[in-house]
C-alpha cells in the first residue's frame, strides 16, 4: 500500500498503528521515530518497525506517509523539525485528540506539494507507552478525519485506507465541530474523572484507604479514566480550551441545579433527570456501542 | 440455615439474593414479597421463591429472617406495615445504600425481641427489576453491616453467614462513616455521571446524535452509571443529603481550580493533578479491585 511510512511518537496509538502496518505488510519500509531514546530502545527490542531512530529528520527522508502521534502540545515542534526533510508529494497525518489547535500547529510547516490530512482515531486505554499498544486497538472504532479546504482527495483516500486496514470506521468532520463533540464525549468526562479522583487524593489517609477498598461502587470507573496519560491530557485541555470551558459551563449549571434539588429535597426533579439519562444509554446500546 | 426467609422487594438485589437462597437451599421456605403485582407475576413465572405475594403482612408471618430490599425511600412504610406481624426473635435486615436514614426509618418499628441488622451489599449493575438479578452478583464484593449498639451478636453472625453464602466479604462499620465513604465512592460518582449525561440530553439534536455516535471516548462509561435505577438513586440522594452535599462541595472546589488552570493555561497544575490520580488507580489495581 505504501513505500515508506514513518510513525513519529511510539506511544499507545503510534505503536498500535506500527503493529498493524507490520502485521499486514502495509509498507515496504516502516520507520518508528521517537524523541525519547528509552522508548526507541523498547520499540527496537519489541521489533515494532524496520528502523527505529530518535532523529526525526532522518526518519522522514523519502517517506510517502508520515503519521505524527505525539501529544498535542508537541505537534508544532515535530512539524517544524521535519518540514525541511519532507519529500515532495508526501502525506502528513496526525492522531491528535484536538483538531483546530493541531491544524494551527502543523499546517504552516506543510509547503505546497505536501498534503496534510488531520486525523483522530477515537480509541485508547488508560495505559501508555509502546508496550501498551496492540494491533486490535482500532477495531470497530471511529477515526475522524478533518481535511482542510486544500487537502487533496487522493491523500484523504490513502489515509482512509490505512485506518480501514487498522479496523477503524471513517467519519469526515469539520475540525471545529470535532473539537466541540469530543469536548463533550471525551474531554469533559476526563476532566470530571480527574477531578473526582483528585478530590479523593486529598482525603485523610484513613478515609482514602476505605475509598480504595470500596471503589467498586462507581468510583472505580472514574479511576480508570483518571489513570490516562497525564501529558497527553494536559495538552488536550490546554489546546481545546474554548470548547472545554464552554461545555464545562453547561455542566456546572446542571450540577448546581441537581445540588439545589438535593438540598431542597426535590425528588421529582431528581427523578426526571435520572429518567432522561437512562434513555441516552438505551440509544447507545441500540446503536451497538455498548451492551 | 434458616427456616423461613422473606425477601421484600424483588429488584436486582432482592431477586439475586433469592436466587442464591433457592440454589443453595439456605431456607426451608423462601417467600418473595413485592408491592407491585406485575413484579410478583414475573417472580412467580421465573420461579424465584416458594411463595410470592404482594401482601407484606402475610409474607413475614413466622419468618426467621426478613430482608428489606426496597428503595431507601420506601423502607419506613415497609417497616411500619410488617411490624405487627413480625415473629418474636426474628431478624430484620436491609440492603439500603444509605445507612443512617434507613436506621431511622426501620429501627422505631423493631420492638424488643426483634433484631435489626442494617446492611449494604456493594454490588449492582445498571439494570433493574427481577429479571436483572443473577446468583453471582455478590461474588467477591463487599457487604457492609452497620449493627447498632443493641444489636445481638448472634443476629449479626446469621446475617454475615447469609451474605458469605452469597459470595460476599463482610465489613463492619459505623453507619455515619459508611454514609460518608459511600458518599465519595458511590453517590458522588453517580451524581456526576447523571449530571454529565443530563447535560448531553439538553444538547441540540444534531450534536446529541454525534455524542451518542462517538460515546466510546469516555462518555460511554458515564452513561452506564447514569442508566441506574432512577427511584433508587433519587432516594439515595434525598436520604444521604449531608454527606453528598459535603463531598460535592469539595468536588466543586477542585473542579473550579482545574477550570481556572485551563483558562490560565497552567499546564503544570494540570499535570500534577493528573499524575496523582494515576497513583490512586495503581493502588486499586494492586489491591486486586481492578486490572
Amino acid at each position: 500500500m505504501f513505500g515508506k511510512v514513518t510513525v513519529i511518537g511510539m506511544g499507545l496509538v503510534g505503536s498500535s498503528v506500527a503493529r498493524v502496518i507490520l502485521k499486514k505488510r502495509l509498507a515496504k519500509t516502516l520507520v518508528a521515530a521517537d524523541a525519547d531514546r528509552d522508548v526507541c530502545k523498547v520499540v527496537h527490542d519489541l521489533g515494532l518497525a524496520h528502523q527505529v531512530t530518535d532523529n526525526l529528520t532522518e526518519a522522514v527522508e523519502g517517506a510517502d506517509l508520515i503519521m505524527i502521534a505525539v501529544p498535542v502540545g508537541a505537534m508544532r515542534k515535530v512539524a517544524e523539525r521535519i518540514a525541511p526533510a519532507l519529500k515532495q508529494g508526501s502525506i502528513v497525518t496526525d492522531t491528535g485528540s484536538v483538531k483546530m489547535a493541531v491544524i494551527e500547529a502543523i499546517k504552516p510547516f506543510c509547503r505546497p506539494g505536501i498534503e496534510f490530512v488531520p486525523g483522530h482515531p477515537i480509541a485508547g486505554t488508560e495505559f501508555s507507552g509502546p508496550e501498551a499498544g496492540f494491533d486490535t486497538l482500532f477495531d470497530n472504532r471511529w477515526c475522524v478525519l478533518t481535511p482542510l479546504p486544500d487537502t487533496g482527495i487522493r491523500a484523504v483516500e490513502k489515509v482512509t485506507k490505512l485506518w480501514e486496514e487498522c479496523g477503524a470506521m471513517i467519519e469526515i468532520m469539520d475540525p471545529a465541530h470535532h473539537d466541540l463533540v469530543l469536548g463533550i464525549t471525551s474531554h469533559l468526562p476526563h476532566l470530571i474523572a480527574y477531578t473526582i479522583v483528585g478530590t479523593a487524593t486529598e482525603l485523610e489517609d484513613d478515609i482514602k484507604s476505605e475509598v480504595i477498598k470500596f471503589s467498586a461502587s462507581g468510583f472505580r470507573d472514574f479511576t480508570r479514566i483518571a489513570a490516562s496519560d497525564p501529558v497527553m491530557w494536559r495538552d488536550i485541555f490546554l489546546n481545546n480550551k474554548a470548547a472545554v470551558l464552554e461545555v464545562l459551563q453547561r455542566f456546572s449549571e446542571d450540577l448546581t441545579a441537581l445540588q439545589k434539588a438535593i438540598r431542597q429535597g426535590n425528588g421529582e426533579y431528581l427523578y426526571d433527570v435520572f429518567t432522561k439519562t437512562r434513555a441516552i444509554r438505551k440509544q447507545i446500546v441500540e446503536q451497538g456501542q455498548a451492551e
